[in-house]
């Protein structure tokens, strides 16, 4: 079974290091350094700026205001890296972030708020701050950690270029974890279990397409949907994920393909290329509608329509380089490409700060500090994503109905969203020229209706099976049409 | 003020790798491998027998049968070393020992039975797994926790061999905190409260003398009596501690000056100096009484009688050879080094294992497993250990009556504990011929009062100001005399 409430879902990814600094009602039980680069600096690789999840709970009603309903942290564990993927205690929240408490504090409010809280789980590899691992380093063979890694060989060369054990791409700091081994596997299982008892919502799995075992994720799901039928499971897998998808596995993953085929669509010639191809965005390519909605469709029909809806879709994160920035700092095509996200099947999911237009090219860039300064947001931007969410509340059909493609051409594509005989139309106008909607409905509407454009009120007929509209479509944007009975 | 149980204490000390293995009726909360080595094999430096805390657990009824009222603990927070003074983090009990659950199970228990429970503190430095340290590995100056050691330049040759901060005997696994940092500084000053929140009885303070600042230790004991006036501070101090034993400080420190003058004096030409030597007891002296008793007077007068009465005294620990190896495995002067131990002003401390004759060298041959098969156990030694604990327990004159000389010439020494009008007398013969009792008493039992050795029934005559036994104290014994009325 898949978490119902997911279709409903819309995602508001956090960067802990990066998004508020707060102090919290507790003090951390772990008291930590404070001294943190300026919350306005760029972002350096190895840096920290003290944001916390006291800060995050300080923000919940942003958050909710903005029409977020589910939260997705970065790792929030005991790491020697700001962005925390190398963990060194999976049963720690990081001191700096406020260790424990917060973490329960902000389970307990964010539920309180009807927000969600998934976290990421990283169970490939650890860091070699890991206790498991450090004892290996220390210990040598006497460890009787010793089979929890793949060694290849006494002593360890962690520190020393003499790399002998397995290791995420190679990097020594991140240690393969040996799955296969009973005890570690168990280690790993009970830290997915743990949190799952501490209230958390689901995970976001990091890389698991690294941990090549089935059984594991197999065991995995059943542990977690043990404690918690609804929790949600989410692959961070970047192509093709029908091996994870058959429903022994996932829930879902990370929609990057969904993204790329936005941005393909909607960016043009301002699309950054050669910025989104250093990440793992890959090369993008220009899409025409015709192209970007195949695209879609294939994503639609891959996986069974109940994947399909809790799909995690993405269009940025913290592996990529900012909305924004891919898009040339474009205004229109920004609130267009978020406008789409809103408006396709699967749960939206916003990057922290993309909602207010924040810039960034690569890692580090891609993860500044969240400005909290209202001057430096791009209320345009902001208007839109909480309109659009909005939006989506009031309009289930948006939640579950079918993707049907109606018209396709150049830079024009026109959707529907179908559950029974009720519809919704959405238009998108990825050209610079307003877009003279009048295009054959395919049966859709085909009673003659008159349609609303609940973005902007505009007013259009269905006439003869054709949709026509009183007037243009801007360059770059969309409408969402409802029938008016 | 001093805490006034530790007047009545007898520690047992535990090296928790080595005690026991048990299973508790809780699992650790961290999965942890069990590959371990075998119990009986002699240990390795780097080895791990797989001991834990539900094992001391389940020895406590053995620890209380024993006569001892107070456990000392070993390190027990998570390590990457079998002896556990490499912390990697001082708020989590090592997951291989049981946890934070174990831990809080046994203060629980083991208060249930009257028991107290003290803890090894490691302030002074850190293994390099500790997430602080390893903050500084893997970001240089980029981390905030960059002032926490004392680091002469960047990156850290924490593996390298290029050694560029503080270290402890400039071992690059054990970095040096830099305690004027406040942050820093408040972290480990938040451990010692930490644990006296979780119930236990005091700390003892590894290489104290290593964190060069007064107002440190000052500032831990007030905060630490804050919590619980009643809370033992006791120091590893291995000479003169007059510096830390002011009021401001400690309660007391270890022992082991009071320890070498037993072992100079009981251990005569069995004495295994050699060993001995390569340990912290240094190169024993062999004593007569004379030498024996004025060294233990200079102890005595050296501190005040308050703090003299809860000293924690000490044979041998984890850090020197056996004492039943240091004795050349002589089982009379084992017993009767013992029985000096458990007659003299001060808290007896006995070294896990001592207690039965277990057997050891130098580390790691000091350390080795418990054995539970009685039939290896001395049981002679045994026995003399829970008497005298016995003894010790039922006459007050032993935990603070005053020590006075009353005889001592080659290898005869008497002495009294004295309160009031009531005394003890003491009679050691540490020679190889039995000793004719016949010595002034000078003013004691001026009433020509019979006595009675409260050990084996014997009887004595105080006769015109002499004690003239009845019969001669056999060779390497003692003897506890009563006035009988």
């Amino acid at each position: 079974m898949t978490p119902s409430w997911v279709k409903e879902a819309i995602f508001y990814q956090i960067f802990p290091d990066r998004f508020n600094r707060g102090s919290g009602p507790i003090p951390s039980p772990v008291p930590v350094a404070s001294d943190f680069e300026a919350w306005d600096a760029l972002p350096t690789l190895r840096g920290f700026k003290g944001g916390n999840l006291w800060g995050v709970l300080e923000k919940l009603d942003y958050i909710k205001e903005m029409g977020f309903n589910a939260l997705y942290f970065c790792p929030v564990f005991t790491s020697t890296a700001n962005h925390r993927y190398h963990t060194s205690d999976y049963f720690q929240v990081d001191p700096m972030l406020g260790g424990n408490p917060a973490l329960q504090k902000l389970i307990e409010e964010a539920h309180a708020k009807g927000l969600r809280v998934i976290l990421d789980g990283v169970f490939n590899h650890c860091g070699r701050a890991h206790f498991a691992f450090q004892h290996l380093v220390e210990n040598g063979a006497a460890s009787p950690y010793r089979d929890w890694y793949h060694v290849y060989g006494f002593p360890l060369g962690a520190y020393s270029g003499k790399h002998n054990f397995a290791s995420w791409w190679n990097n020594p700091e991140l240690p393969k974890f040996n799955t296969s081994n009973p005890e570690c596997r168990e280690y790993l299982l009970s830290v997915a279990e743990y949190w799952l008892h501490q209230g958390i919502d689901g995970w976001r799995l990091d890389v698991p397409n690294e941990i090549n075992d089935d059984s594991f994720w197999q065991e995995f799901r059943s542990r977690v949907k043990r404690i918690n039928p609804e929790a949600y499971i989410v692959g961070e897998i970047w192509d093709d994920a029908s091996r994870w998808l058959q429903g022994d596995q996932f829930d879902a993953v990370m929609n990057y393909p969904l993204g790329r085929a936005i941005l393909g669509f909607v960016g043009g010639e301002t699309l950054d290329k050669d910025l989104a191809a250093k990440s793992g965005l890959g090369r993008l390519e220009t899409l025409g509608a015709i192209g970007c909605s195949h695209r879609l469709e294939d994503l639609f029909k891959r996986y069974s329509w109940e994947i399909v809806t809790i799909q995690m879709n993405i269009l940025t994160s913290h592996d990529t380089p900012r909305l924004y920035s891919i898009l040339g700092n474009d205004l229109e095509r920004t609130k267009l490409a978020l406008g789409m996200l809103y408006t396709l099947p699967g749960a939206p999911t916003i990057y922290y700060g993309d909602e207010i237009g924040l810039e960034g090219g690569h890692d580090p860039d891609n993860r500044r500090g969240m400005p909290w300064n209202k001057e430096k947001w791009n209320l345009p931007i902001q208007d839109s994503v909480r309109h659009m969410a909005r939006l989506r509340a009031e309009h289930p059909l948006l939640h579950s109905g079918k993707y049907q493609r109606v018209y396709a051409q150049d830079g024009h594509l026109a959707f529907a969203r179908l559950h029974g005989e009720q519809a919704l139309l959405v238009t998108v106008n990825t050209s610079a020229q307003p877009w003279k909607l009048h295009f054959p409905l395919h049966g859709l509407w085909s009673r003659g209706e008159e349609a609303i454009d609940l973005l902007h009120g505009s007013r259009a007929v269905c006439h003869k099976g054709s949709f026509e509209g009183e007037t243009s479509l801007s360059p770059f944007s969309l409408a969402v049409w409802q029938a008016v009975h």
